[in-house]
């Protein structure tokens, strides 16, 4: 079935495909089901239900308002032919397009008349809305050339500049089994069973070209991208993301987000880069910290999100401002002046992370923590700066970890009939 | 503060409260937060978003219209002294009763003003609505007895017969770390945010007097509890718990749900009791199993979950039917057959399971399955022999993997005023 070709939603399709294999009419199926958000109309997302275009000049799940729920996975690709890697691609792609427009996979069970074959579909998602679906791709510099330098696809040529390896930061603690990866997928949705479904099927469908690395779920308010969301909190009960880029800044993006032609690898003109850290927070020891100092540390007032030297979340922080102990209101290590564009170089970043609690540690505490997603036009300008910065003086690192770390070039958008990386492979 | 004596939510605490702390006129603080949903009437939850009542004959959370949301914990307790336990089931349930009415589980900061002091709740879920959150209790049967047969708290010969350890079953793979443990507590709401900010609330207040065992997040449509909800799908992509125990079945639930006083632990009188398995499911091999196969090991149809013998999701598989080949339709080993209340001693259960992934198994498989809970009268009669009769025969076996167990007693529900468990501390 090619994309476009039709309209029909999963639960159409369960109607049509599924149900008629099954033996069942299609009004029995239909009367079984029912969602009072399901939409047929792949559009513009007015709701948390509808879908969210694939096609487009960038890739959608960058500057689209950030969904709420989030399934993240980072593959390591088996295969050493480049055919088989850009087949997949071209299958994904296919994939992607069905299922961010609500439909499955592919047909569940066996079209074309084979039960004995497995459903390309797993099934999971069957009768749920599209809920602002967005998949986005990155590839990581480990798929250009491998540890020994070797061309692994023929594409190390084309590996950018700004795809350079992140450097260890102080303090950093990762884990190679949560860091890294050749190909990343970044599936954000309004509903945590349509991102997990979405994940879990190009999983399947990369089975012997691809290996799951590791994976991430998150849930949602630590970062807004549009000025149409309010400012969420993370895990430490902070507004997080205040000054984050918005999608309606974009003139900002051209010049933070956006790679361009100038920058050196034509195929990435209108992708961008995605820097990936695990953070685990202390949460016991920061829920055991006082308020004054929580707010020193942050430098912004727990409640309202404002600078300690201002009133609204929004006011600019006052980094020159002294107290009645001539001592600065905003601390010379706090986050807020430590991260601020003004201390490292201009530097600007398209937050896009979430919360993770991954159940608890053996040792009586949360595994909880802030897993970070930031776009940028060029990691060794934006993020590293800004990361060197924190890891060295901030005075919350007594209450964060960085445990996993990752960083790919996420191409340009997919427009009709391309697929994913075409840019690069084609 | 005492519960009930006023209705302040989340929101407007944060403007008298901690924002008046940080120095923020309250107007400023309301400005900078938004959310459709928020409601200030705590009520019947008529939207996700809605208070469900904390109160009542029995505890919210069992027969309450699933929720889309789990964050489930399981508590050591670490004193040996029975007052400081019965102090944090006091101080737990006052804070339970503010949170699951939207509001902080304790003033953010210092209202007293000591901004010294760490606040009494930890700010992730300022300006998030009640979202449906309902808190439930349960005490294992480590609380009454330790290893060596000790009385811990002076209630081992208050400990009920029907919280018999579980038997082993075969094929059980459990996991220590992930199974039993003194008290547990399920949070389940709407939103993600609030059930995880409740668990942490608790886990923060209990500091000192229990420790996090485990805990597992989950996210919905594994079960119904409610005929106003549609069946959900499992992880198999097929309909589950279409045969659950409905909030509307009043008298199976008298019969098959609630403790009665002639069980013979009078204290349990409108409680139940709760089996908590952590089921891995080996999704990657499933999903590589062709439809007919599933539909066999199941014995319903995936698209609209029908018996294999009927039309619709609801009729009643006829197990006497057999097809042209002389065998039976809905196989022997069929899961909806060994699971069946004919072939169980007409063994009912209430479950409430979820969905879980957690992240990927460093084998190249997502850690994914079902965290099944199931409420009912006495696990002897129920879960005990369903489970003995699926783990011998269930051809599903090559599919799951039970890691964890729990049982738990879930003492009745709390009268305002009342502490959870007074009527086995009291």
């Amino acid at each position: 079935m090619e994309p476009g070709s039709q309209s029909l939603s999963r639960r159409r399709l369960l109607g049509v495909g599924a149900a008629g294999i099954a033996g069942v009419t299609v009004a029995a199926a239909g009367g079984a089901v029912g969602h009072d958000l399901l939409s047929d109309s792949p559009a513009a997302a007015n709701t948390a239900a509808d879908a969210v275009p694939f096609h487009g000049a960038h890739q959608a799940g960058i500057t689209t308002p950030a969904q709420d729920r989030l399934h993240f996975v980072s593959f390591d690709v088996t295969t050493s032919k480049r055919e088989e890697l850009v087949a997949l691609l071209k299958e994904w792609t296919r994939a992607a397009e069905r299922m961010t427009r609500g439909k499955d996979a592919g047909p569940i069970g066996a079209v074309g008349g084979i039960p004995e074959a497995p459903p390309d579909d797993t099934g999971d998602a069957l009768e749920l809305p599209p809920s602002g679906l967005t998949l986005t791709i990155g590839f990581g510099p480990s798929l250009f050339t491998d540890a020994n330098g070797k061309d692994r696809f023929g594409i190390a040529g084309k590996r950018p500049a700004a795809l350079a390896d992140l450097p260890l930061f102080p303090a950093d603690k990762l884990d190679p089994a949560r860091s890294g990866g050749d190909i990343a997928i970044q599936a954000c949705a309004n509903d945590p069973q349509v991102a997990v479904h979405a994940i879990r099927n190009l999983a399947r469908i990369g089975f012997g070209t691809v290996s799951v690395r590791w994976s991430q779920l998150g849930f949602g308010r630590t970062s807004s991208t549009s000025r149409s969301q309010v400012t969420p909190r993370n895990l430490m009960g902070f507004k997080d993301g205040t000054r984050n880029l918005k999608a309606e800044d974009t003139k900002l993006l051209d010049e933070h987000l956006w790679a361009a032609p100038s920058d050196g690898a034509a195929w990435m003109a209108g992708g961008t880069y995605l820097v990936a850290r695990r953070i685990r927070m202390m949460i016991e020891t920061w829920d055991r910290t006082s308020l004054q100092e929580q707010e020193m540390i942050i430098g912004r007032a727990k409640g309202s999100g404002a600078p300690l030297t201002g009133k609204k979340e929004f006011d600019e922080p006052e980094f020159d401002t002294v107290g009645a102990d001539k001592m600065p209101v905003i601390a010379k290590e706090a986050h807020v002046r430590l991260a601020h564009p003004d201390f490292n170089g201009g530097a600007r970043l398209l937050r896009r992370g979430y919360n993770f609690v991954d159940g608890s540690d053996g040792l009586g505490r949360l595994d909880a923590g802030l897993f970070f997603l930031a776009f940028q036009r060029d990691p060794r300008k934006q993020f590293v700066p800004v990361q060197r910065s924190l890891a060295r003086l901030d005075v919350l690192n007594e209450y964060i970890k960085h445990v996993g770390s990752a960083v790919y070039a996420c191409p340009p958008g997919v427009r009709p009939g391309e697929y994913w990386g075409q840019s690069l492979f084609g």
